[in-house]
């Protein structure tokens, strides 16, 4: 990049290298009752008195007052903007929506970081929209729902599903910041609950053994009691934080491949898109992790007495452990194939070895897929 | 990021700090014939015995027979998807219809990376559609367009016009390498090749007094011989690019918004798109680097002799000098409007100070954008 004064002649060879490096921070923290009185870590980033906040739909109509009432008690301008969510509502027509928003606020490119207030769905679509309005702008992720905590407000990725698949269009840029208000999960139903705990369950088998006994041994006060009372969940939450920070940290934009968080994302990412509205993501997630779990038992790589605890936990978190396309070899293989242009060609398929750790398959064969589905079928089919 | 185990009390009060860092490297490099028959450039990065490569329709029809020979002879199964463009055309339809090609296609996520030919809009779109398809694919660059050369070739940029607004939407997303064949350039027309010397003459005139003596005193030939012969050509070319790189290389995401490279884009966004089809980039770059050397000219930053010199090589490159919407303050206060929420809030308007160095302006009073739209108006008009 110096400026050099060779000859004309020499000119036409020549070759401009351009070497850059994009730092990136940003934290997850926990906030307490984020719209109290007094609480002021939403307003912690930005200097400007306008704020434009977008939130799930739902979400809005739950703890949309207080939030009015939270900015208007700081003489915050506030503009609210609510989307309906669904894993089949997010897409384009809900990005363009929020990129509206954007634009019709008349949004700063640095000083107004924008606001998001919803689950996965939402929190995935505001990310996206922000970081190509004006080629980026500052957001913050307030996650609503359990899995928005555990999954959602950590790493960078951003996404809307498109072409039938699931987030084949997104970027990673991640937020300022992520606050964790565990208080909100309270208005979960129960399948919300179960859809969260699917990931959790996943991280576990495949890192934490003491993440996994928490989820056994406590199944059922976790799903009753929705995360609101006791140390366990405050354990199981933070666990399954540091457990994803651990692998997306030093992963961040995915140059490495090989990613054990992609336990459970082999095969459903398409047989989710195919079942929709019938499977939640959680629930999709599960059905590949127990259906891995069969891979891996057949494999030797983990015992049948812990194949069987596995299946046993996901159904004490409520979790569905078989669906009928998994029960067919054809779709799972499609499935693969399709996820595997994902892993630039590669099947790089994390399985349990025991539970607790993990290995990377390159070599699952069409026979296994056949023998694996049959046995699914007869073993959990009732 | 270490797993610590505090008691349960201190765990909600916990905090994840993420960093990271993504490194970025790419390169321009001159091709000559980049589709000729000893030329192995285009295939140098990738792994894969396919490519997609997505051509600007006109430029396809010029030199598609030639690229699919090329294809064809090193046995590559090269699939060619081209659309329509133009400052009008650079919109969502096109950027979504590049997507679709990268999807049937069925583009891996890494070996496979999408060739762009054409000028700055085709380059812009599917720089675009590559960073947010999987979160990001590989591509190359091939500008075939002056503009594409000194302008697009450079730099992480990516986009399109959206909501009536010039590159509303896009990333920061460079390209693998960016491949120079100035011979594309000999079938542009005299507009198309003012259009690219416009981006030329802005950065000469606030960075480069050798770049702009050369424009000055080769005007003519430059235009009439479109860059084909000698050495002043590359010299032009070669001090442009490394003037570009200079600048974009140290603020490759604009963590800066004090950008002297921003000089002609101050006032010209908005009018250009307000003017489309009426204008073309370079023209409204242009008109705006004249518009902003009279601002500068009655402040004392620059003398009448030098805003002579100024005027009178623009139209030397055969590029306008004034647009009706520029002697409208109203207009030009409600542009430079625009572009403060870009350099959020700020005015950050750089002026030439002489000619080849600049100051950047902050406090630019609607008295001066009257007396200058009066001004303009009074002298140029004609």
């Amino acid at each position: 990049m110096l400026r050099v004064t060779p000859t004309f002649e020499s000119f036409i060879k020549k070759t401009w290298n351009v070497s850059a490096s994009l730092p990136v921070d940003f934290s997850i923290r926990y906030s307490t009752n984020v719209f109290g009185s007094n609480n002021d870590d939403l307003l912690e980033f930005g200097n400007s008195p306008r704020r434009l906040v977008i939130f799930d739909r739902n979400v809005f109509d739950l703890h949309g007052e207080t939030a009015k009432s939270y900015f208007e008690s700081r003489k915050i301008d506030a503009v609210f903007h609510s989307i309906e969510c669904s894993e089949e509502r997010k897409d384009s027509d809900n990005l363009f929506s929020v990129l509206r928003a954007m634009e019709t606020f008349g949004l700063l490119r640095r000083s107004e970081p924008v606001i998001a207030v919803g689950g996965g769905v939402l929190l995935d679509i505001v990310g996206f929209a922000a970081s190509i309005y004006r080629r980026g702008v500052p957001y913050i992720r307030v996650p609503t729902t359990l899995l928005g905590l555990v999954d959602a407000s950590v790493g960078a990725k951003t996404g809307i599903n498109h072409f039938d698949r699931r987030n084949r269009l997104g970027t990673y840029y991640p937020p300022i910041v992520s606050y964790l208000d565990k208080s909100f999960v309270r208005s979960q139903s129960q399948i919300e609950i179960s859809n969260g705990l699917a990931e959790i369950f996943k991280l576990a088998l495949i890192k934490d053994a003491e993440l996994f006994r928490l989820l056994e041994q406590n199944a059922d006060t976790l799903v009753r009691e929705k995360f609101q009372y006791g140390a366990v969940p405050v354990r199981v939450i933070n666990l399954a934080i540091t457990g994803m920070v651990e692998e997306l940290a030093p992963n961040m934009w995915e140059h490495n491949l090989e990613r054990c968080v992609d336990f459970g994302h082999s095969f459903s990412p398409l047989i989710e898109m195919m079942a929709l509205p019938e499977l939640s993501h959680g629930e999709a997630v599960c059905i590949d992790c127990i259906y891995s779990s069969y891979i891996a038992w057949k494999r030797g790589l983990i015992e049948r007495g812990e194949l069987d605890r596995i299946v046993t936990t996901a159904r004490l978190l409520l979790l569905p452990v078989y669906h009928r396309f998994f029960g067919d070899p054809e779709i799972v293989s499609a499935a693969l194939a399709d996820t595997m242009k994902h892993r630039n060609g590669k099947q790089n398929l994390p399985l349990p070895l025991g539970i607790g750790s993990h290995v990377f398959c390159n070599d699952l064969t069409p026979e296994e897929i056949i023998w694996t589905s049959h046995q699914v079928a007869q073993e959990l089919l009732s």
